[in-house]
């Protein structure tokens, strides 16, 4: 397992099963409309209750046609009723036919759970430059709609049905209380890599039973996001059609900690699952930067270190470089200082401040067999930290992405 | 062949043999001190006169001993006799020990030429964290500087002698005339990659024998490096070691047309001379972004393609993904519009405006079966164009870097 985020806190947690399906008041549907060839590939997830609805999308200047459908949505009433997410076509780079695709797509779930359009939230993910194939999205939909239940099972069809190339369905709920009352967050999430213009892209959806404002949601999503989401990667390459999603019934309180600590959590249970899920991937890599002088620059070298093709080619060979690791470090400017840095692998101290090694070859070399591995870069400075999670750069990365009709 | 930068003007240009060793008043040698086992692992570059020096160095925040001592000496009195570079030691991080086994070099160096240490340039490349072993780098100077030559074969035993992972020498040399006088600009270089903590860097020396002041080579070597050396990308890692390095007869006049026509064709030959011999590299890629708003903007977006592994691997794969070179322009908020981008490949239309295929997936694919790739990306925003050069990303990178000890 990756090593995961540090409990600061005693907030009682309790892990459940069912993803986004645990949530009391969610129903989720995953069928096979026929956009692939045989696999489930349309999910409907429906709220009892309106939501109000928090969003962390590509940053990318290409965005798919159901991404800005979704944020025009967001920016409109702030009532939300469903999500309609497809695999097997991404419907970017579709011009205006893909707007008016993901258009109709709303328009039609809508019209089906007698809610507007505007509150639904579409998604797609898959191959790029390729139509929606409305006919059978509009059958699907009709299936799915009709099929929509609570639990496990339906949420395990939902989480199925948004996977591109991922090998399992990813799913994450806790459940957490505020004094004696119980709630939940549950997610679920797709995403192995943006492989390809084709297969790709980061999606996740999750809801809590918590009413909130949706300014307190969206507050909350971003900070999750930031320590989680946006710390992992797989090929450092950015599609045209992340997004993530996260609704909860309308509120005016501000979300207490057990809250936020559950949101973390999911976030991160998800967000581990696509890394261990990376394409090609044969080990994960956990690096925790401390002694930073603040969080965003152990966010920005944590992110370098993992995203280095020079560190994954050398996790792949469990070759222990840590030349490589430190030189990822120092390329992105963000202030490292040569004299106080230090490493830990796997816990144990590898290369003392001075660049002088604790570790031999063979030592570190061993460590490295392990498929989890930990680093700790120290870098002398202040007291913030931060963790990213990455993989290892395998032939089969390369390999499931220069071919990926075959 | 990779696509050569445009050539604007009608200065006459006459590429000679010899590299570095072509420009008049310099001599250089490569010898096997015995930092590698079998391989030339010493050169040096000497000049019969007092020279001005411009650099372009690594903005990685660990930097080689080699690298800090030599801008100190830069920062001297601005008077330079020679460069001494070895390969097969990167003497990067290795603590104060470091910085006095560069400085000693550069002593032993001046002594056997009888100059003084300040103007000695020097350069290391290879194993991180390893120190220099100061005994055999003397043995090795004392041989070199006895054997120093001017012409073609000690420049290029010169440019052997620096080489890593490098398959090839790297020599590039142009005459130049100012009215009916002969001048010429040489250059040697290493770099296949920053492969490793450890056969890491790319390093090139260039000189002329035509005299200008050091600021106004600094300004034409700036501006150079930024069209050439920092538009090629093997792996999109920076070493701790990167280092340009220019000389030229003290004069005052700032230099004409033809000089900058020279060193920008020099810089260009040797960086693509990189590219084309990129770790694992079965296939270039040239991509010219045209209708830019800026050269800034062009250049950025022109780097995101060709660092993306996303675009690398489809390339190797010999996949018509244009969707992942649009992904990648758009991600790095250069100010892209998706409404007005179109693709050539291989100067055939690919992709018109509204992301419209001009090329069946069939013909396409067919032109990525040539060994070089040239990608117009057209921007619909403005005048300005870059160039930017690449390589794919094949099984093979990652084999090499996977195990670089076998």
């Amino acid at each position: 397992m990756l090593a995961q985020l540090s409990q600061d806190d005693d907030v009682r947690l309790v892990a459940v099963r069912g993803g986004i399906g645990a949530v009391p008041g969610v129903r989720s549907a995953g069928v096979h409309a026929g956009i692939k060839l045989r696999k489930r590939d349309l999910a409907v997830i429906a709220f009892d209750q309106p939501q109000v609805c928090a969003s962390v999308i590509t940053t990318n200047e290409i965005k798919a046609a159901p991404v800005l459908v979704s944020a025009e949505h967001i920016a409109g009433d702030g009532v939300f009723r469903a999500i309609v997410c497809n695999s097997g076509c991404a419907n970017a780079c579709t011009g205006e036919r893909g707007d008016r695709d993901a258009r109709a797509t709303a328009r039609q779930a809508a019209a089906l759970l007698k809610v507007s359009a505007t509150s639904i939230i579409v998604a797609s993910t898959g191959v790029i430059g390729v139509p929606l194939p409305m006919d059978r999205v509009q059958r699907g939909l009709e299936r799915a709609i009709e099929q929509l239940e609570s639990g496990v099972k339906s949420s395990n069809d939902a989480a199925e049905a948004i996977m591109t190339t991922d090998r399992v369905p990813k799913l994450a709920a806790y459940e957490f209380y505020i004094g004696e009352k119980k709630y939940v967050v549950g997610g679920i999430a797709k995403g192995s890599g943006m492989i390809a213009p084709n297969m790709a892209t980061m999606l996740a959806f999750v809801a809590t039973n918590l009413p909130m404002s949706a300014d307190a949601l969206q507050s909350e999503l971003r900070e999750a996001a930031d320590a989680t989401f946006n710390m992992i990667s797989v090929d450092g390459c950015m599609s045209t059609n992340d997004a993530l999603y996260a609704f909860a019934p309308a509120g005016e309180a501000s979300p207490p900690a057990p809250f936020v600590r559950a949101l973390h959590q999911v976030c991160s249970d998800l967000a581990l699952a696509m890394v261990a899920d990376g394409e090609g991937a044969t080990k994960t890599l956990t690096v925790h930067v401390r002694g930073a002088k603040d969080v965003a620059q152990a966010r920005t070298i944590g992110r370098a270190v993992i995203n280095s093709n020079l560190v994954r080619t050398a996790l792949y060979g469990e070759d222990p470089n840590w030349g490589r690791i430190i030189a990822a470090a120092g390329s992105v400017n963000a202030g490292l200082d040569p004299a106080t840095w230090w490493l830990q692998l796997n816990g144990k101290t590898w290369v003392q401040p001075g660049a002088i090694e604790a570790l031999s070859e063979a030592e570190a070399h061993s460590e490295l067999e392990l498929t989890d591995i930990v680093v700790d870069l120290h870098l002398g400075i202040g007291e913030a930290r931060a963790t990213a999670w990455g993989c290892d750069l395998s032939k089969d990365y390369v390999r499931i992405n220069a071919s990926y009709r075959t």
